[in-house]
C-alpha cells in the first residue's frame, strides 16, 4: 500500500484528493491533514480522502508522497514541522501560486533524503474551501512543475503522473520565470479587479452607479472576490514581479489616456490591437494546451497513468516489495494496465 | 395601426424588435431600416421586424415611434436625414452608450414638433449583429431614460413603456450624470481589459505566458473583445468622463504599488476593502433592480404594459381614431387589458 498525505484540505487539496480517488489508483491510501477538524471531517465525508489524521511523525514515516496544499504563508512552517519525520525517497510537492519562495524554503528546510518537486495547478474557482472542491477542477488545466535541483527523475515522474492523473497537462518551468509570468496573467488581473472595485465604490456617486453596473463590471471585477489570504500570500511572495507588471500596466493606461485626450477616435487603433491579440490567444487556446520539450522526453500515455504516477521511486519500492513478497504477481500486473 | 421604425438592425435594434414582437403589442407594425441589405433581410427572417424598407420620407411620415439603434457616431447623420420627414408628435429615442452628445444632436437637428427621449438599454453581449439578437436580451436589465427638455409627458411614458415591454427597468437620469457614471462602471472596464491584453501580449514572454493564462485572465480581459466601433464611439463621446476615471484608477494602482513595495502583507487591507465592497454590491444586486422616485410617479404595472407603451400621444391618437371609426370598441378594450 502506497500512502499519499494531503496537508491542507481546502479547494485545491480537497479537489486533488477527489481527482485521485476518481482515477482509482491501485493500492493507494490518501490521508488528509488539516489544522482544523471541520474541513478534515468534510473531506472524508466528501470522499476526497480515505481518512483524516492528526499530524504525527508516525503518519509521515510511511508517506511516499506529501502534497502541501496549505496557504503559501503557512508552508514554511509546514516544511519545518514535517522535515524530521519524512522517510528517505519521499516525494514532497506543493500547490502554491508562486514558486521562488517555496523552492527556497524547501531547499533550506527539507532534508536531502527527500525529493522536492514544486507544483502549481493552474485552476481555481470562487467557491473556496472543501465545499467548493470537485474531482473535475483540474480537467484541461495546466500544471506547472518546478523540480528542485536535487529531485530524482523518479520524483519528477511522480509529480508528472499526479498532474496527468488529475486531468491536467504538466508544464515544466523555472521558479523565477514562473513567478514573473503568472504575475502578468494572474496576479495583475487580481490587483486590477480590486483596484476597479476600490475606485468605483469610493466614488460619492457609487450608490447610483452600483445600480447601473452590469455584466461588464461584474466580470472585470470578479477576481476582487478571490480569497483575501490567497491574494495576500501572492503579494508577499511575488512582490517584485507584481510591481513590475503594475508599472507596465500603468504605462499602457497612460498611453491610452494621452491618446484619448489628443484624438479620441484614434483609440480605434488601441482597441483593434487588443481585440486582435485576444482573438489570437483564444484561437490558440482552442488549438490545444501547452506542450513542452522536457515533457516530450518523459514517456506518457493516458493508459499508463497508474504506472506514471508510481514511476521512479514508487516503481522501485514496489518491485523490491514484490520480490520480498514473492508469488504475489497479481498486484504488479494490475499496476501495468 | 401604430408604426415603430427601428433604424439600425444590429444586436440592440434587432433585440428590441424581437422583444417587442414577443410582447405581442396590439396593432403595432415594426418596420426595420438598415444601411445594409443583409442585416435587414436577416432581421425580417428572424422575426425582429414585420418587414424592412429602404428609408423614405413616406416611411417616416406615418411613424409614431422611431428607435435609432445605429452606432453612436452615425446618429448625427441619421437625425439630419430623418428630421424633415418626421410627423408632429412623433417620439424619437436612441440606444447609444453615452447620452450628452446625442441629446445635443437631437436638440440641434430634430424639429420641435417631435419629442426626443434619449435611451440606453444597459445590456449587451459578445456576439454582435442581428445574429446575436434575442428577445430576452433586456430581461432584468436597467434602461436609462434621458428625456429632452421639450419632450411631452406622453413621449416619456412611451419610452418607459418600451423599456418595460422589453423586460427592462426604466431609470431616469440626466445626460451628464449618466455619462460620468457609465464611464466608471462600463467604459473604464473596457479600457482596463484592452490595456491588460496590450501589456501582456506586448511582453517578449507572451508566447509562454499565453499558454498559462486561464479563467482569471479570460474574464478580466473579456471586454477587450467588444466591438471596436462601439468602443471607439464611446471614447469619442465620453472623452472627459473616461479620462477622469482612468486617472482615478491609475491613482489606486499607484497606491497599491507603493503599499506592495513598502509592506506586501499590508495588501491584505486593500484586498479586504475590495472584497467587502464587491460582496455588498452583489447582495444589493440580488435584492432588486434600481428604483427611482420619478418612476414611482408614473403608473406602472406589468398587466398594463400595452397601455403604458401607448400611453400619452399613442393613447390620444388611438382615442381620436376610435371616435372616428366608432363602434369599434373591441380594440380599445384589448388595449386596456
Amino acid at each position: 500500500m502506497d500512502r499519499a498525505v494531503i496537508i491542507g484540505l481546502g479547494l485545491i487539496g480537497g479537489s486533488l484528493g477527489m481527482a485521485l480517488k476518481r482515477a482509482k489508483v491501485k493500492d493507494l491510501e490518501i490521508i488528509g491533514v488539516d489544522r482544523e477538524r471541520d474541513p478534515a471531517v468534510k473531506a472524508q465525508r466528501r470522499g476526497a480522502i480515505d481518512r483524516w489524521e492528526r499530524p504525527s511523525d508516525k503518519l509521515f514515516a510511511d508517506a511516499n508522497l506529501v502534497i502541501v496544499a496549505t496557504p503559501i504563508l503557512a508552508m514554511r512552517e509546514v516544511f519545518e514541522s514535517i522535515a524530521g519525520a519524512l522517510p528517505a525517497g519521499c516525494v514532497v510537492t506543493d500547490t502554491a501560486s508562486t514558486k521562488a519562495h517555496v523552492m527556497r524554503w524547501a531547499e533550506e528546510l527539507l532534508p536531502s533524503r527527500v525529493n522536492f518537486v514544486g507544483g502549481h495547478p493552474m485552476a481555481g474557482k470562487e467557491r473556496l474551501g472543501i465545499e467548493g472542491a470537485e474531482a473535475s477542477l483540474f480537467n484541461g488545466s495546466t500544471y506547472c512543475i518546478v523540480p528542485s535541483a536535487s529531485a530524482s527523475q523518479g520524483a519528477v515522474e511522480t509529480v508528472v503522473g499526479l498532474a496527468q492523473t488529475v486531468g491536467s497537462t504538466p508544464y515544466f518551468v523555472e521558479a523565477e520565470e514562473h513567478d514573473i509570468m503568472v504575475a502578468g496573467i494572474s496576479h495583475l488581473p487580481l490587483v486590477m479587479a480590486s483596484a476597479l472595485v476600490a475606485v468605483a465604490t469610493r466614488s460619492p456617486s457609487w450608490r447610483e452607479m452600483g445600480r447601473l453596473a452590469s455584466s461588464g463590471f461584474r466580470d472585470t471585477s470578479r477576481l476582487a472576490s478571490s480569497d483575501v489570504a490567497l491574494s495576500t500570500g501572492i503579494s508577499a511572495t511575488n512582490q517584485t514581479g507584481l510591481i513590475r507588471w503594475i508599472n507596465g500596466y500603468i504605462e499602457v493606461l497612460q498611453e491610452y489616456r494621452d491618446r484619448l485626450a489628443q484624438d479620441p477616435e484614434a483609440m480605434e487603433a488601441s482597441f483593434t490591437e487588443a481585440w486582435e491579440a485576444r482573438e489570437r490567444w483564444l484561437s490558440e487556446q482552442k488549438e490545444g494546451g501547452p506542450r513542452d520539450k522536457a515533457l516530450d522526453e518523459i514517456p506518457s500515455a493516458s493508459d499508463r497513468m497508474n504506472e506514471m504516477f508510481f514511476g521512479g521511486i514508487f516503481t522501485k519500492l514496489r518491485r523490491r516489495q514484490d520480490e520480498l513478497e514473492k508469488g504475489d504477481g497479481k498486484r504488479s500486473d494490475d499496476r501495468d494496465r
